[in-house]
């Protein structure tokens, strides 16, 4: 057992073999994932049978199972491991999570979970005052991640409507929204969302007005507006938003999944002013902040906002145990039996505090701005007009320009695949608008994305990188891979 | 960083404080939860900042907060926590999952996780092949617990509805059914499940059939069955209820989130006969299956009953990365980020295999078997009539037979809020029929519960306790509590 008074005696040596084994795996992968694509990921799986009829023993399950996935990995702590809002996770964070698998607390009742309701308490009140300084009264609610902080926000939207008239409430976002805004609508038995053009990746307020202006006259309206849109890590212009929504008698839900912790930074909180404006907001301590999978937050400007989660299951929290001070944690989440990722998390914000937790949102931003730079100086690539996105930049080779623009595109997608076949990089995808004077400015293409969030990569880690994706039609070069270095870090 | 070639080494020291926080909080806490209750434990956490403006460092807070939260724990490697269907984490499994959390593979897209497909793929393959032997076509995802799975069944069962003829699914279950079907229900803005009553806790086909036949004509139908009730784990007669769907063409679900791993134990398989006509199953391996949260599976008798679960979002799974062979992850599951749960479940079914994790469900019913005979001994105690459910054993206080009903049931609450506030025990409370020949049959009392998922416990341990909870109006004994010994166990 993980537990008890044995518990740690139990895990140490088991510990000691994944630590080995991770060691093992990664040096034997020598880059940001395996090379050979998923056949070559499979052969090395072989024929390991998952449930013999016997077992083989803990530490021969370990060494095998853990040397596979870590040979396997497509590993974020490597810098060229940049397709997505994929971190890697500070290690004081995963150490702390080790913490909750042994001890197992599950924050559906205060007799499971003692102390980690306690944690889970603090550190979901930092994270409201995060979003909502100086006001009174927000809470905050610790999640699975941003679809489901996003599907809460569309759920809490529905419940105040029903409330209030038996009304329907119709959603307002953006075409750049993330696509767990429509997969909430249709979970919900909502209408599907009115998705408002975005020109130039953001969405535009007077486009808003409008879409509200023509929904019918008995309907709730949601306008879901986003702080970080995946594909390019765009800010929506959160003031004007807020003045459309409220113009309407809107509610605001604001996805802040990408940007939510630029508010650990006094420097780059200001780029999302506004955002306290809305009734609740999206964020992920899994994307910025470093945590394992899961790390995801709902902030609510208004803890009354949550009370259509509230429930009573007599096993769970009875009435008279509530009554008797027992802490009633059902209505914390749309899930019962949930793991405490609030430890991880409170260990990490402890750890850095918020100065430390600042540093590193700002070095992510300004590595992608130096990488931006690299781009432009480099002669084979072509960096996607503009500023960079939060901490996201786009860029394709030149000589997809030089191309007709489905075939351009299509050899943009086939060099990332390339490199991930060959195990070089994780690069990512993503269709935006040129922007190029020649060009239609509603045009889109397609482009090679580089989200940084990586928070101890330096620009030059991707000098090697920028090569290879320039010179899409050289032949594979057979040298061996080196691993990129960074400057390490203990935390 | 937790993760790359370095990421063991970052690592090591800071699972040794962790190791170290776990062993001084459990020696600390002495027992199976803290004593003086919510108070108690809010004063040990003092005024600890968890977002101070400078950081206190990885070991600090590792030390600090894992010390804690093991110290205020309820923890169920102690037997005494035996109140819900909250299970002591393996050690293979805990140690797995650090592996998790170290390299974060995220299993919304094959680009992040390029092995921990692999090993969810096969994971997932025996687990729907424990409910579905022998058969070609079904499948299993992951799912965060059985509230989750419970949302996936009735979701098909809406969208299948949909499909065919935009019909309305119309969901009959037990009054006994968990409430995430309830709530399931209200998410997806279905109407209000019909619940049957349950005489002797068991879902009656008779009354089904006749809950199905008086629906409206034009409704489609999903029986829910229980397959483990939570307040006494009793199976529904799971045969009969699938004769009752197919006459009326209902789809049916079962969730047996706490009953399905009975399946890994071919003695004991025979209680679930019948699962198989299933169309989805839901069941847990963090309840019997001794993994840390979450351990959560959604088991269907046909992959294509998946369908709806399909989704495109470019920066994921573009058309043309699936074409070119990139594995598609999005329809797996409703999250998008996911951790992979998958690996702990693997390394813990290869390292006990079939026969070991048949051995441990064995022992746990067994040991709920032993102790309903001491309890049956037991002077000052009364089981609840009838035989055992799965591992889950009603009892109370003579005493409090001796009150009237409503001070009877209060007294039962009142001592297990005293054996939490003492930390000397978690037991749970259930309310469930009688059915003593000189009371009305269909009359309900409460309960104390014990659920027996500890796979080393032995009756014996629970004997102190059993003394404790027959005499709820002695005074308090300032004796010190000893510690729960078991036979160990290193996985």
């Amino acid at each position: 057992m993980a537990g008890g008074v044995d518990g740690a005696d139990a895990l140490a040596p088991l510990t000691g073999v994944v630590l080995d084994a991770l060691r093992a795996g990664a040096v034997r992968r020598g880059g940001p994932l395996p090379g050979g694509g998923p056949e070559g990921v499979e052969e090395r799986f072989g024929a390991l049978e998952v449930l013999p009829r016997h077992g083989v023993g803990a530490e021969t399950a370990l060494r095998e199972l853990v040397e596979l996935v870590a040979e396997g990995a497509a590993d974020p702590a490597d810098p060229a491991c940049a397709a997505h809002l994929h971190c890697p996770p500070l290690a004081v964070a995963a150490a702390a999570d080790l913490a909750a698998s042994a001890l197992n607390p599950s924050m559906d009742s205060w007799d499971q979970a003692p102390a980690a309701t306690t944690v889970e308490r603090a550190v979901t009140a930092e994270l409201a005052r995060l979003v909502y300084p100086g006001t009174s009264g927000p809470d905050a609610l610790i999640t699975s991640g941003g679809t489901e902080s996003n599907l809460l926000g569309l759920l809490l939207a529905r419940e105040e409507a029903r409330a209030t008239g038996g009304r329907t409430v119709r959603v307002v976002c953006g075409a750049t929204a993330h696509h767990s805004v429509r997969r909430a609508a249709w979970l919900l038995g909502l209408p599907e969302p009115v998705a408002v053009e975005c020109p130039g990746g953001r969405l535009d307020p007077e486009a808003v007005r409008g879409a509200l202006a023509a929904l019918p006259a008995d309907a709730a309206a949601l306008v879901v507006a986003t702080a970080g849109t995946t594909d390019e890590g765009l800010i929506d212009p959160l003031p004007a938003l807020a003045d459309a929504a409220a113009a309407h008698r809107a509610r605001l839900h604001v996805d802040a999944a990408y940007g939510g912790p630029l508010l650990f930074s006094e420097r780059l909180a200001p780029r999302l002013a506004g955002v306290e404006r809305a009734d609740s907001v999206t964020y992920d301590l899994h994307k910025l902040g470093w945590q394992p999978v899961a790390a995801g937050v709902l902030a609510v400007a208004d803890a009354r906002y949550l009370a259509p989660l509230q429930l009573t299951a007599d096993y769970l929290n009875a009435d008279d145990d509530t009554e008797a001070g027992l802490p009633d944690l059902l209505g914390r989440s749309l899930r019962t039996s949930r793991r405490p990722d609030a430890l991880k998390i409170a260990a990490t914000l402890r750890a850095l505090g918020r100065d430390g937790m600042a540093a590193l949102v700002e070095r992510c931003v300004a590595t992608a701005e130096e990488l931006a730079a690299r781009i432009d100086a480099h002669p084979g690539l072509r960096r996607r007009p503009g500023g960079t996105g939060i901490s996201t930049v786009l860029f394709r080779p030149t000589a997809a320009d030089g191309l007709p623009p489905e075939q351009g595109d299509a050899l943009v997608a086939e060099v990332r695949r390339r490199l991930l076949q060959e195990g070089r990089a994780v690069l990512g995808r993503a269709r935006a608008e040129d922007g190029e004077t020649d060009s239609d400015p509603g045009m889109t293409r397609l482009w090679l994305k580089a989200t940084l969030l990586h928070p101890h990569a330096r620009a030059a880690d991707f000098d090697g990188l920028l090569d290879l994706a320039a010179e899409p039609a050289a032949p594979t070069p057979p040298a061996p891979r080196t691993t990129a270095r960074t400057d390490g870090g203990t935390v």
